[in-house]
């Protein structure tokens, strides 16, 4: 036994880590339910088969695009963690100093299967599984093994003190412009539901368990146990509770009824907002996190509903916003009490910097994706699709 | 890093309190279900509103009027811990002597949110959203902090030397008898739904989620890992299994068929017995608490039945009586082996000394509670809406 | 305190214990969904009756038939650990170094409640409750405790040199020949569905949950946190993932449309296979490993179909087969830089000769037991009731 690791902290990690899985499940039901019935195993699918797809795509070179030796700021070494090789049951001193590198290997592998699917609900109803996974192949090679090399892996955006505690911007801030990307390139589907979901009670259980993965999700980020997870965990509860109390207060004012998709995103949008600030600030201000979340986030949805954005899920408002929110505000409320970075201009100016190049990057190389794709096999669903069924087109199954 | 702080037992409270929020949404899920269709979303609304206002309402007092330096025996003072102030990073050896407070004051959260929701199963169908969260609110200020604090803050019934490990009286007798009043209170619903359940599924997976996170509720009353978790766990795990059993041979030999939801009031009324003695009690003690749970409270919704009270989904009987046959048994069996309580006469005395004067305080302000409430805000669901939908009258969204 | 237990262990084995337990609900959503909605409720039953059932056989002496001081190599001693008793607080070497030997008792209890269910999926639709009842208790107390004992308990097997990490062959072997011969015994339902689901959604969320808790059930195995844990974990998210992706592609090319089906059943044949190994093999192995199971399993399935075995949810297909892959090809993949066993041609003749005599034991004494529970007290159910509905001849509530 090696006697730096600890044991505990491993035990942590495995919590962090199998609370990450469960959220993409979790989110396969919470946009299932979003959707009309007859295109709801399409929507769980695109999600379903990220984790298939992503994890063999890490194991054979993605971890180590990322994690790799740094190549000139923008990638990592592809060929020194290819299938796990030196991916040691030692501790990596630089990913987590008292636990088997190997977890390290596995908490991160949870991140990138759940990201991309996040932006299948501004998609929803417009793109064929096929073509879903060739834009996840190429969307994980050309955004996410970068952008996470940049701010995670010792890349140029690290190395200028980008801080991203559990990828505000690394996940929530691509993931959530290229939703806005695909959603313009797209256009709208054929036929709109107006707020008329599939599965009332999917979506409340994928919102519970998104927040219940969550509190891993932050938590993780100190890569041990201890006080930092503990300042993270507790943010990560005070931001969505706040944020939840202030978004059903401005739904309710407006309809005059309560809703459960209003109420749970407000929750998702208190997450996000907290999720790269979640080890750096202290609980006051992940209070005042929670508030501004739900702020931004609701008026956010408000303008894409003004523009006739067809998001259909509001991706963009929430994951997008809430990302970009939360990057910057770390910039402003981070303690050094608690991680050792302290909020100032200078911190705030990195952080927009950082997080402004990513979703520029993003929506670029995003609108490229999309274009290739649709060149060289297709995406798009057809008319005809549209209107009668996706899960009848693709899949063998129906929801009866 | 502070050297008192141990990571595993961080990482254990870390499990402990996801599991007890996970119960939340399990719950809802439970009622939810249990209910009819048309109302499915309304009973699922008032738990998961829980999660947002009582969030706030702990983080700006709520925490400090239990957990705060002790006020004559029956109340925390309000301002110590208002707004997480002095809420350290570090470790209040009150409460925890290995973990930061700040997951001591998350898992307590946890507890917080649970506890109110547990009543709505019994006034089903009664009361209205906006009602509900005034009743909520009111009855955290003046029910659920004081009882908190008196058993578990310092109060005048720990001082006297009364123990609940995980909530026996706190929680369930206190919900359990709020949810008697509330009956008696709102009398019979206009339409009473005879074994007609809204969804067995949800029914299902809530009960699932319930016993799943009710190894984390009793366990992380130790507030560290170790034997004493242990011991909790197993505790848990044998009453539950134990109570079942029972309660399905009962129950089929009086309906010669089976039956889903007996089989899982069974469990829960095992998990709320074995509640205030899992940190107290043998293993062996716990075969017998699980028995005598399963016999008490089938007994006593049968006896709920035979009065006529509308107990919708025998809260007390479950709830009510559970929490104070196990705070009651608790007295006889616990063992000095297991947590330096060793159970004799002059525990049982001072175990049904403190649960009498709970339910009876509980009963007393639950009524001045709805009576308030009912006067100053209106809190009743009116009898067009009883017979046609609560979730049509008070979601946008309904069940498809 | 015990010095000797480590808390950041227990933390561990307390999360490895509650995700196994969550497994089972896994498993009733799981079959629950597949069967058809008026035998919904019936299926799951068969699996949440395990819960109660195997708790109070485990308390009353099954945990002692199986770790109970060996006798003779065949089974353990009944009243060493009866009730309990003797199963201390403190740590048993034997079982765990750093643990108390109750979460020992815990961790197994969940594998054995969760083991016979598996079988159920194979014979749906064709066992009476009580004939299942019946059955449950005669296979625990033959099959499930004298196999236990012979691989984990110190029996005949262990003392070979045999290996199975989290129970390829004690569990996923044992059910899976269990089930193959239920079907032989049972011959083919009056009515067999074709690709006529009762519930797409329980069955992806049942799928969801058994990968989640399969996390733990693996590395659970290892009795403590730290390396081997953190190997055991990997291997069982990369063999579970190339397995579903190898498996989609199967599937794909024979049906040319997608199927949540499919792809939820290459998750599990690759977590079924990987089950035996994870705790050996380096996750080189695992990701071969994980082809190899999707390739046997899928096979499995086809030949069970080409054979017109009525194996109504592919049970021997994937956990008899995938148990028996798996408890193959870790005598070749054994890695001794993980866990001390090497793989080679000693080891593998010794592995096939465990699996062999397990799945002949199997075969034979599950053909007794439902003979002589069909002839006491006669299991099947008539045409009449599999025609019409299962869920209404035994169950008070139906699905709505």
């Amino acid at each position: 036994m090696n006697e730096i690791i600890n044991n505990g902290n491993v035990a942590f990690m495995v919590i962090a880590t199998v609370l990450v899985f469960l959220m993409t499940p979790g989110l396969a039901f919470f946009y299932g339910g979003l959707v009309p019935k007859r295109n709801t195993l399409t929507m769980m699918m695109y999600t379903f088969i990220s984790i298939g797809v992503v994890t063999v795509m890490w194991t054979l070179g993605g971890f180590s695009l990322v994690f790799g030796d740094d190549i000139s700021g923008f990638i990592g070494s592809p060929t020194q963690y290819f299938m796990l090789n030196n991916v040691v049951f030692d501790v990596n001193p630089k990913y987590g100093s008292t636990i088997p590198f190997l977890m390290f290997f596995m908490y991160q592998l949870m991140f990138a299967i759940i990201t991309a699917p996040l932006m299948t609900g501004a998609i929803a109803g417009r793109i064929s599984i096929k073509g879903w996974i060739s834009v996840l192949v190429l969307w994980m090679l050309v955004i996410y093994f970068p952008v996470a090399h940049w701010i995670w892996g010792g890349g140029w955006l690290s190395e200028l003190g980008f801080v991203d505690y559990a990828g505000g911007t690394v996940i929530h801030a691509t993931a959530g412009f290229s939703a806005l990307v695909g959603v313009l390139y797209f256009g709208k589907r054929f036929v709109i539901p107006k707020r008329n979901y599939g599965n009332m009670n999917m979506i409340i259980l994928g919102a519970a368990i998104l927040m219940f993965g969550w509190f891993g999700f932050n938590s993780g980020g100190a890569l041990m146990s201890g006080q930092q997870a503990a300042v993270a965990f507790t943010n990560t509860g005070i931001a969505a509770g706040f944020a939840t109390v202030v978004w059903v207060f401005l739904a309710y004012r407006r309809d005059k009824k309560y809703s459960f998709v209003e109420l749970t995103t407000g929750a998702v949008a208190g997450l996000a907002t907290i999720t790269p600030c979640a080890g750096y600030v202290t609980p006051q201000s992940s209070v005042a996190i929670g508030i501004v979340a739900a702020m931004v986030c609701y008026f956010s949805l408000q303008y894409t509903r003004r523009k006739g954005w067809d998001d259909a899920l509001g991706v963009w408002g929430v994951h997008g916003m809430g990302g970009v929110t939360g990057s910057i505000l770390v910039g402003v409320l981070a303690s050094s009490s608690i991680n050792g970075i302290q909020g100032d201009w200078s911190q705030v100016w990195i952080q927009m910097l950082g997080v402004g190049v990513v979703v520029v990057y993003t929506v670029i190389l995003m609108w490229v994706i999309l274009k290739v794709c649709d060149k060289v096999i297709g995406i798009r669903v057809p008319q005809r699709v549209q209107q009668k069924s996706l899960d009848e087109e693709y899949l063998i199954e129906k929801e009866v």
